[in-house]
């Protein structure tokens, strides 16, 4: 029986595999299979499927059957199409091994280059490139990576060794050394190898690419990549796939290079060539940040005729893969290979502008430029604050440096990892220090506001996460000097202490002294053209959760289509009004209640009305009064004291009447509609109010689309019961004001019970409104405010993919809610159903009800835009074929 | 287009319904029905369907077309039959007018007698009987029962007016009034009615039985009928239908009698007659309990064939009904009429010596006994205390009264039923006393441990009602002598005020004085020959919940097969324990904690042991710690000061880590499989205790069947995680001790969602055990110990039917049952399922299970053996053919 296939081989204008294979070649191994298929220059070689990765990660470092021969067939292909040999001495074959996953993952996985050098091919490799400095600087750097790669020997072992030897030699840089002193380095750093593990460095190159492609393979399950997967919610993969490449050099010489860029500028989406670049330096060179490279435009002038052969590759990949692209790329002298090519990661604004920009130069479509080219936490970015100029004089400035990730960011400095999530934990916002950024730190990173580093281009580690995550980060600002040990950076005269404020701008690229106010951002024309594509190609509504006639307003400007959720008890927190809702909750009888509600009535009515006129004719979902009534009550002896006073009781009495109010588990206690139901005077009047001011408006002549919600509903003889009080109250009112208008009346579906007995439910309401965050504590049993205490244990042991309270869980939560709207759907065929829990702005939730068809979702002001955009891809990607261009 | 039937006919041997036709004709007029089919000597009549009563009560007391021709043609046919005329001034019909729904309700509804009197009717009567004195008192009963129940004119307005004119006349007893004064008293009468109706006394016989018929279809609708099916849980019926029968006179001389009388012993089961009869009276004096009436036997030295008669045709009526008959007779002028039979209500003890008896008797077939029979109530009743007589002495003795209904019972005397409800809502235990109870003393009567009456017999309300409860009761006790005024009692010297203990013996009708102590009940043979067949025809395996050595011994001898839910959290209150358990929560870190849980490891180990040798190799599932910690902890200032101490640390600092640990919803909170996964070492020193336990006894030679399950699993994930802990212990266990156990590892299915992944977690799981306390809470959002708040009144207005956490609310709480009974065998086609919640002992509850297909229902020891008939009894339910006979 002939082995499955695990090794894909490219090159020379030709491929085994394509970009669709990213699951089984990674990202960067399908898209250099891609590559390849289009002509353009890459260096050949071969990938090892990411099956591999899995197989040998669950079977005690294994490969599957076939992998060795296919390994081996595929290197005698590149020797015959380089000719080339593994390890000859006069023209030896070398190879770079990088991992792939198909998510891409920046600086998780280990690479190792130079790769079949020993102490034979090394002076073949002198011999071919007539540089035998070159050869012997390639092999020790190659034992270095070697060494600290594979064998996990400590890089500093190896940077002692160098050290020593330049003080030998009494030099300070490294190139100062010459051949002898680089022979002799690659002695003691074959000692070092020696020492550490235990044997001879090997010499055999088929021995060095199996350590290397297993170094490659392990690397998948480090703590760092288990941990950014688990940060990146990265969950469903096999592993990485493993890239054997044939080696080109940017470090032959002045005619070599090496870099990265970007198509299109990433912070703001410009059209033009955006990245870095060194000459004579090998890649890892640029990324790592170790040195400070150059502009990419500067290429221009030094090579020519390379850098505009890049730009007609950039082109070609922009026409190819519908998106703008993140490149590395080596100059061999004076010939272009590229090295990877990647859909590049972007700010907000630079993804929106993109996207809008390829739409007007037709380069893809508008239903491409909505479903892939801008990602709903993009849209969250753009809403990010900036850090108003007014506020800071340049005095206050205590340093510039690249402005790798916009938005503004304030917090008190630390200068380590630990110390931000431990200070993120305390509810302390930080700004995270460091001279630059490794994965070990996105923890840290994670935890703080903001990120500022000392050293690093744009593309450094630092800079490229927090672009990800959207969090402003000022990266490379040399004017700052960091001590770690003395917690402290100082700059230009200002000593800045762990613990002080100081803010930054990621925008800008700016370092500020203190706490400084930041501003609203505005939006461009490019957000409004691409928000009017993604309403034009959604046909989901989406609502906000609004509370106040302000939170309408900003809604509205939002996009927002109608509140879906007015929470009426926060309308009681006024000064004035929390009293008469004590009273109302303390009253010994029916009447006492009706003239403590006789009170809370002009207010609430006068609520209604500036919210109803705040929407313009949109429809209002209101909820009736919703929490124990116990939370209106003071909890402390003073706040009980003046209560006292106020309503003319004793202290003793009224400690008792809240005693006896008090609960053991509110949140499964007298509240929602069991309120309504207990003391039907609360519904009567809040029904009062709301139809009353509705009333009042039309008369006015105003349009006024009036929901009545009832919460917590578990039966549907509780329904029928507020019901009936609504309808007996809105007949009232109707009669008394000569008016009448048309209202609905629904509910939540926020109990268990509720979704299971959602076909009784809808026969007798207007609308189902899933109350999500209800839903997910009692379907769970977990209290929201309690659930701290396990929920992240939770998540490092795997028991709980995400936080249910964040991102809806489909499995028992979702069951639930696609249950009730099936049952709902069958007694009543157009029932409207929408979200009203905070996962109403999640975009994985939005996409899982655009699938069960809910009408609607509603969420917060500021997450309405992410809403519309996650419903009108939810929708594009429902449809078989999504037209590109 | 023909009407369609409303009214059916019976009576000279023939009838139009039969006994089968209950939920249209009621009890009564099935029964009647048959009884004239079989041949009995019943007066003829018809029945008005309960269909009539549905309509008449769902459409502003109108009546469906064809019921008002249906009635005059059934009347004209009784005319025919009986050669009498409505009205007639020679020879005039008389018929009654009784309510009758499909399920018993004593005395909840009303009924007319004599009716078709007026003022030449009463002519006619007095001539056909040659007894003028007789037709006027007829006459004068009839004015005032339709004026009372037809017009809801008070009775005591009629007695004030009779009172008068015995005054007048100076005589004291009614039979003293001759022809002349009861004639004079009818006019009185009419001008009672008159001025309180607005118009005269109805002539026209067919208004007169217009209105009763409509006054027996109103009353379904009455208060105390309301109240009535609300404590029985009496639902699904359309109403009561209405019985016009021919009348027939126990109060035509002495050789007339009325009387009621059960086939045999309602309250010991002997098989004898047992009633009591009234000569020369009517029906309603020997139910109401106004005269006392003579014992049944003495029956055959006055009308010795009359007595014989009875026997013959109680003799009938339980061969044909299989089952004990209470029957209500008339003997007039010597001739026997059946005015009524029914399954006669029972003690518990009365009905398993019944069921054997018959069974011995070949009457009926053990299917049938336990099918039918005894309710599972009746075991609850069984199960009832008794008065230790050595703890009472004569002197103590208050009084004597009937034996009315059996059990001991002790508390407070209260002398309403208002009082009575208030003292329960308190928890008090009350005793109701009063002189003789009505139907709106239901509430009171519910709520009191036992009742005393004054007045009254083994037939009247309070015994009747008591003895369908399983309340014990002492009616009819004349010793003492009650002035509601003054809230006492006295006794022959003894004055017992309200507030006083109490205690009375039901099954000797003795009430003694002071708080006495009471003694289990000891059962009889037949008790053990009825279980014997209830155990042969049932195949749902019942288990207890039981935490202790005692409480599994004593459930043991109720009949358990098993432990189906041993809680361990029980097992850390013991002095020494706690302190360790509370070391062990409050510990610092993992050393410490350890350090405590190995201190209650052999703690832990002895219960085991204790337990799993009580129960003698039968299964014994124990579930690990489920409560939340802070439980243990101690809430008051004083007891906190006292732990600081124990442990060594400051009282503020204590104070501190108690504040830390609670929860705002513990139910919701850190609890259950939550507190093992994040302390994996509780789960492994109960599972070290567990399984050492079992090995420990194993090597003894004992059988020992452990199964560990786990709490308030939500997620398979979870669920894996446990069973892996404790696989991990158990092989560990095994390897120290060299043997190894069986051992099985299930969980809970008590949180909604555990419902919805059920087939997930049973790929995993041995056996599944439904918590339907936590699923009842979780899936309505109810917390139990808040819910009293709202329940309570959502049974007032309908909104439940019953309270959730007594019967499971099989369309919600249910559904998920089902779904997670039908998921979890999907994937295991054999997965043992059982029940431990409160509902694991409640009949319709145990039903459900069984038709689920469970395995097994577990509940409190005292619920074991109503929970083994209720589990043959579903058993029997849904066989087609239950073997009668």
């Amino acid at each position: 029986m002939e082995a499955d296939k695990y090794v894909y081989s490219f090159g020379a204008g030709a491929a085994e595999g394509n970009k669709t294979m990213k699951d089984l070649l990674g990202g960067k191994g399908a898209n250099l299979a891609e590559m390849s298929a289009i002509g353009l220059p890459i260096p050949p070689g071969f990938t090892i499927s990411a099956e591999v990765c899995q197989y040998y990660n669950q079977h005690e470092k294994e490969w599957p059957d076939g992998v060795k021969e296919q390994v081996e067939q595929n290197i005698a292909q590149l020797e015959e199409l380089m000719g080339l040999k593994f390890g000859d001495t006069d023209d030896p074959l070398l190879v770079s091994v990088r991992s792939g996953a198909a998510v891409s993952m920046p600086g998780m996985m280990d690479t190792v280059l130079n790769l079949g050098l020993n102490d034979r091919s090394v002076q073949g490799l002198a011999q071919k490139t007539g540089n035998e400095r070159f050869a012997y600087d390639c092999y020790r750097r190659f034992i270095d990576m070697f060494g600290n790669v594979v064998m996990s020997i400590g890089h500093e072992l190896f940077e002692e060794v160098l050290q020593e030897l330049k003080d030998e030699q009494n030099v300070k840089l490294d190139t100062e050394l010459e051949v002898p002193e680089l022979k002799e380095l690659v002695a003691r750093y074959k000692t070092v190898y020696r020492n550490h593990t235990g044997h001879e460095f090997p010499q055999e190159p088929k021995d060095q690419l199996r350590h290397a492609i297993n170094a490659v393979l392990g690397s998948w399950n480090t703590q760092r990549a288990q941990t950014y997967r688990k940060i990146n919610r990265i969950t469903g993969l096999l592993g990485t796939a493993a890239n054997v490449q044939v080696m080109v050099f940017g470090n032959m010489g002045a005619e070599s290079a090496t870099g990265v860029c970007f198509t299109r500028n990433p912070a703001d989406g410009t059209n033009e060539l955006y990245g870095e670049f060194l000459v004579n330096a090998q890649g890892e060179d640029v990324v790592a940040g170790i040195r400070t490279p150059r502009n990419i435009s500067e290429l221009k002038d030094d090579m020519p005729k390379s850098y505009q052969e890049l730009l007609n590759v950039t082109r070609q990949l922009e026409e190819h893969y519908h998106d703008m692209q993140d490149i590395e790329f080596t100059i061999q002298e004076g010939k272009l290979y590229i090295l990877q090519t990647r859909n590049g990661k972007r700010t907000g604004a630079a993804a929106v502008k993109i996207a809008v920009d390829m739409v007007e130069e037709q380069l893809i479509a508008k239903e491409k430029a909505v479903l892939n080219l801008v990602e709903p936490t993009h849209l969250d970015q753009l809403l990010h604050p900036q850090l108003n100029q007014s506020e800071y004089s340049d005095g206050e400035i205590l340093g510039e440096g690249l402005p790798a990730s916009p938005g503004a960011a304030v917090g008190k400095v630390v200068f380590s990892s630990e110390k931000a999530e431990e200070e993120h934990k305390k509810g302390e916002p930080v700004i995270l220090v460091r001279v630059e950024t490794s994965p070990e730190d996105v923890g840290g990173m994670s935890a703080a506001e903001g990120i500022l580093t000392s050293r690093g281009g744009m593309t450094s580690h630092a800079a490229v996460v927090a672009r990800g995550w959207g969090k402003p980060c000022v990266a490379g600002c040399t004017d700052i000097a960091i001590d770690y040990e003395a917690l402290l950076f100082t700059s230009d005269g200002n000593t800045i202490k762990e613990g002080d404020w100081i803010s930054i701008d990621g925008a800008k690229g700016i370092v500020i002294k203190g706490k400084k106010e930041v501003e609203e951002p505005s939006f461009g024309s490019s957000y409004y053209t691409f928000m009017g594509w993604v309403d034009e190609l959604r046909d989901m509504e989406v609502r906000t959760n609004a509370d106040t006639p302000d939170d309408a307003v900003r809604a509205l400007e939002f996009g927002a289509q109608g509140i879906g959720l007015a929470r009426t008890e926060h309308m009681f927190f006024g000064e004035e009004r929390v009293t008469a809702m004590r009273r109302m909750i303390l009253s010994e009888n029916k009447d006492e209640r009706a003239k403590a509600l006789e009170e809370l009535l002009p207010y609430q009515k006068q609520d209604f009305m500036d919210i109803f006129e705040a929407m313009e004719g949109r429809p209002v979902t209101i909820r009736l009064l919703d929490p124990p009534l116990h939370e209106f009550l003071p909890d402390e002896e003073e706040g009980v004291r003046a209560l006292a006073g106020e309503l003319g009781i004793s202290f003793q009495n009224l400690k008792q009447k809240i005693r006896v109010l008090k609960e053991f588990n509110p949140m499964l206690g007298h509240r929602g509609c069991r309120l309504g139901i207990t003391h039907p005077e609360i519904t009567e009047m809040q029904t009062h109010a709301v139809l009353s001011a509705a009333v009042h408006l039309k008369k006015d002549g105003r349009e006024v689309k009036p929901e009545i919600m009832v919460p917590l509903v578990g039966t549907s003889e509780e329904f029928m019961h507020q019901h009936e009080v609504i309808d007996r109250v809105a007949a009232k009112v109707f009669n008394n004001e000569g008016e009448a208008i048309a209202y609905k009346v629904g509910t939540m579906i926020e109990i268990p019970r509720a979704a299971i007995v959602a076909d009784k439910i809808a026969a007798e309401a207007d609308f189902f409104s899933f109350g999500t965050n209800d839903l997910t504590q009692m379907t769970f049993g977990y209290s929201r405010d309690d659930a701290g205490k396990f929920l992240e244990s939770y998540q490092e042991k795997g028991i709980l993919k995400a936080d249910p309270f964040q991102i809806l869980d489909e499995e028992g939560v979702g069951a639930l809610v696609k249950m009730a709207t099936e049952k709902g759907r069958t007694v009543k065929k157009d029932l409207k159903i929408g979200i009203c829990g905070e996962h109403g702005g999640d975009p994985a939730s939005v996409r899982f009800c655009y699938q069960l068809g809910l009408n609607y979702v509603s969420c917060s002001p500021y997450r309405v835009p992410v809403a519309r955009l996650a419903a009108a891809q939810a929708r594009l990607q429902s449809q078989d074929n999504v037209r590109q261009k």
